[in-house]
């Protein structure tokens, strides 16, 4: 800690906060910083950012598309564990933060930098996550956390250095304080405000990239996704890569409001939080990767991983993505990934995304085993006696016990 | 086995199937054989099964109404543990079958029965469901399957069965085989025919307890749902019992088509099926004890609920509800419980109950401790570097000795 | 924090640190400071400490034996499941911060103190242990951990700081620092200085409580432990209460060189440290605890309290005794145990406890069942059949898809 | 099953109950058996095997030595994962099983065989496993397990049915039945006559390959293990194969009585039976695997091993070896591996395998992180107040709500 830093990469997005942290850091540290903005899907335009540090005499700007790189690396693996925090959660913020930091250590090698630096809260989970990604991915590299640092402690505060330091505020952020939001391809989040009271019900203004499903179309529309050793590959029978099939289905989910959750979660810190949460092509995607999976996964490998799941969402939503711990599982979950191909039809209808179809060359479908009508070789009726005879035995004997 | 049988209790619904079974066992076996029809809410009328049962000469016939218990002593407990098996079937056959059991068994040992007999065939799950609920509950007490011990193996074959020993056989019966459902309070299932296909899109006229989301109101409707101890408990803020409450859900479910499932599922006898689902109340109560939850449950036991559940979820579906690990599981899940309490709000429109809104005297949610603005006297920043800085310290270590 | 502390609670053992604590205690806050000095088995005399505290003019001085209170409702509900930390530590030091912490709070209520202090150093687990535990049975009680909070940071300053004082420093800890040691009726634990290098094997002269199992006696000796409802009760036909158990088995196993464990372990603080430790009756109360387990719990029991085991013994150790979580998985444990009675005989030599007989009268074992011999009405082999090609089904559907 | 069977290759030791099968396979099938004898270590002469089978008209005798098979791609596979079943029995049977089928299996595709044939009895889980394993790996070949299909019953008959047709009956084998044994290099294995008591201690005379420890030099010995990525690879520095390695290690841990146990344990087939092993180097490597994963091996990634280990060791047990699930958690573990390298000490004493000492060019020991003095610039002792006070938030929150 008492080493002097002599170069910083700053996860930037050229927004107000961390162009203030910016500022902070170049006035605190008295040395050179870089910028880092990464293009995950956000739908904003970033050139904006490259100017804005230009401004702030920044000399290394690097603005990187990272978003084919999001979605194969890192959402696609966590959508073969069918993910899900508190049973409801995507993890849409989660998932990006390891991403990012990876990044930001990468650049920090490549620059001679000996800090990385983001904007994340001293109350929330990203601070977490990235500090354990960056830990995780190299030691040696310090990570400065300014929220945690400096005095600023509220958002009077926070305008007030802006104004001091000759940072422009826009106008839509002069007012009250604004949602707390996050945006890539996998989801928006808001936080804050009204929201804070999860009694309150949410105001429709506050989504963005879903409709309300009162307002989605009165027709259903039915698309078909297509799956290789555990990935969709393709939509309605078209070949995409990982961005452009989120993308898509980003389009179709947000159409057809679905999607969106109101939830109280529980924060690693150890608050509870209320989030609304907007994960479109997530949600389509779940649902078809479990219809996938529905016909063409062994029952103790489906059961194996449903059992692990809840463990493995927490590690992730609690920053330990790059955790040895996390990649034992990811190894666990692959491997049983490889025959997880097909296609699945999904019918969109109002906020519902169902899964309606599914066909794979790897079925282990097997109708002739199911049907009533006799015509099975391989199913003998007379081996469901031997088999519930002996999984009772120990229960019978227990009974017996038990009675005495 | 070779033990004569001298009283049967059979699970008789007074359709062909189990009318069938009532002669096949008299004939068999030559002794007096007990029927006990449940009312377990699956809307049908249970007196034409007495006249049923008189005219085949039965003299001690049951008739019972276990809605209360039903919902009350496991559709509740299940509830509790927020249970889907397979991440997505609620279970609604599985958790009756232990129940149907626990009422043979007590009435076998009433009238001095030496077996009891159920009409579920040889390769479903029900079977294993009676006979191990059976075995756990009185091991002195035989269990009778004719489905896997006579030889009717086809529908023509049983329809010859019932011809010729004058049991009629309903008009609509004497076609095409019909669906095989299955329907309690909690659910009605539907397999078989076209649904052995799992590509082909299951045909509407199937449903029976839900409209077609495109066929419900344009309107939302919003309700509120009460919990006191883990349990719902009122409905729009008028105290109801267990089974009244699940009803009044079923009715405003089944209007929004909430609560359908189109699912492949694993059999514990090894194959894949698929099943349509209708759940209507029931998915608006799973919604409403997560929501209630999120703001009354601790962390930790959250989690620890969402381990486990998927194995909870295993040993009901597999038949096991009497078995000590069940028990071992429920009084985990029990004991997180006592706080569960207070109000949630769900949106119901289109086939979606969505937690709109969360209340409770028990809330373990506190908006100082999140708030951006500073105003809490609870949460320290710095505290997070410190978290951040020891969960990381094995990260660090991990790291360093890698990349060594 | 920035509420001035009235009254103060720590827990007192007279040795050189605490008594530097309580003097630090009353310097720093000004503030009466009452002493609370537990008799657990400790082997050492107390009263000294009564001596010493009066001295350093504490008013209100607490001496309480909480020897049985720490058997019966600490030790044996942990011992119900088997409990080891990384397959091996039986948690001695673990199981009783929480006790400790317990009388901490109710002497503080009773007193009306406003904090309760402790003298663990900031890098061990006890810390967490001793706070988690306060916080968790009354939040608005404060915790100062001294060693966190003052600028001693070496056993010299702290020698000076004794000395600076007049707090009479014992000739034997003058020279080098002593090992760090703990002990109780469950254990005694031994670490630093040469076992902080772990590849440096334990000196001898380390070990307290038990003989070099090459010095046990050369032939071996057989007791018989009787258990009821989980709970060990009797020794060789005698009923004991726990603590008296406790006490005579540590005799029989220290005599016999059992229950050493030399270990490296991972601290809940991030880094991993070498302890040695004696559990004599503890090593012998677990192996005869499997062995009546091993005849009276039902399997799917049996296994489902080991799958859970690692984490509630993660819970013990990392300080979560009075959490929710652990009472959820004592809960689960404790229904487990209903049955497991009997006695166990266990023979020691030279280092360990083997188990060698069981008899119960709630046994599950059935001979008829098991033998070779024709003789089971219970057990048809046909049975075996239908078992294994039911289990055998999934595999050989996942088998012939793999070889299309 | 209908399907002519026209080749059956056995499992063939050359003892009494496999040369009765052969003989019956010949005369019930009418068909070519080829027989296939293992060596896997269990210490008997194999030729007689072959003179056995040829005097029996076999003309395809296969001997084949499987010794550093069985080591290198069972043993140590599961020994990475600290196996354990039932928390003491190290699984010496269960793992030789899918070994030995697999051999059937591919002789039977090499030789065209549509079957292949098993000793194991109708009470046991060797049946399971074998069949189990055959299933997964071939599923087109049908397993003949003679003794759930013909009428012999009991010892006398056998003995009749080999004298009919004339087999010689070993002498020691006309009389009183013998124990009921199995050897690998792994272990040993007892069952039956007086062990059928679970009470009886088991007599002196069953052990085989482990003294007395009452009779184990009086001195101890100390000896040390390489690791490399979680294999064992040398003992005292010298290089070793895998099956060398083993059997050196059986021998010093038989001499000095290591690896005896006595145990109740529960089949899968649903009863308790009582076995004696013996698993002398097996116990010696589990002891040293802890030892190096102790210094090498990250918390979490520890932990989520020792989490899972029970499942595994049932999956084993139970005949799963080659289920996919195994698969999964087999890619869990391996992962965890790579670094677990390095050298451990042990110290072999009267019945005791007690690690000393371990080293490793990978540990992620750290002396200065736990040392108690000041030193470690990696630890700040303030981090830990944030440690706890954040783990404590929820329970702080939690408490203070249950004490409204």
């Amino acid at each position: 800690m008492a080493k002097k830093i002599e170069k910083i990469v700053l996860a930037y997005s050229g927004g107000l906060d961390t162009s203030i942290i910016l500022k902070w850091l170049q006035e605190t540290y008295g040395c050179e910083v870089v910028t880092f903005t990464a293009d995950l899907g956000q739908d904003e335009e970033l050139e904006p950012a490259r100017a804005k540090a230009a401004i702030s005499g920044v000399k290394d700007i690097r603005i990187v598309d990272l978003r084919e790189e999001f979605v194969r690396d890192f959402v696609f693996p966590m959508l073969r564990a069918n993910t899900l925090y508190e049973g409801q959660y995507l993890l849409g913020s989660s998932i990006a933060r390891p991403l990012i930091a990876k990044h930001l250590v990468a650049i920090a090698r490549q620059v001679g930098a000996d800090a990385v630096a983001h904007g994340a809260t001293g109350k929330g989970n990203d601070q977490v996550r990235f500090e354990l990604a960056v830990n995780a991915l190299d030691p040696s590299i310090e990570v400065i956390a300014p929220w945690r640092q400096w005095n600023i402690r509220s958002r009077t505060q926070l305008l007030d250095y802006a104004e001091k330091h000759g940072i422009p505020v826009p106008s839509d952020k002069r007012g009250e304080a604004p949602f707390s939001t996050d945006a890539n391809l996998l989801h928006t989040s808001t936080e804050g405000k009204i929201l804070e009271d999860p009694a309150a019900i949410a105001p429709d203004y506050i989504y963005q990239r879903t409709v309300d499903p009162l307002d989605a179309p009165d027709t259903p529309e039915t698309i078909t996704i297509g799956f290789e050793g555990g990935d969709p590959v393709s939509l309605n029978g078209q070949a995409m890569t990982p961005a452009t099939l989120l993308t898509e289905l980003n389009g179709l989910g947000g159409r057809h409001g679905i999607g969106r959750l109101d939830l109280v979660e529980n924060r690693f810190v150890g608050m509870k939080s209320r989030g609304v949460y907007e994960t479109p092509g997530g949600t389509i995607l779940l649902a078809a990767h479990r219809g996938i999976e529905s016909i063409t996964l062994d029952r103790a490998a489906a059961h194996l991983k449903d059992e692990i799941m809840p463990r493995y969402a927490e590690l992730i939503y609690n920053g330990f993505w790059f955790a040895p711990e996390r990649d034992m599982l990811q190894a666990l979950i692959d491997r049983s990934q490889a025959f997880v191909s097909g296609e699945v039809t999904v019918r969109l209808y109002k906020g519902s995304a169902s899964v309606i179809s599914r066909t794979s060359p790897c079925s282990l479908y097997c109708a002739d085993l199911v049907t009533f009508e006799e015509s099975s070789i391989a199913y003998d009726h007379h081996d469901a006696e031997g088999f519930i005879r002996l999984n009772g035995l120990r229960l019978r004997s227990w009974a017996a016990r038990n009675g005495r």
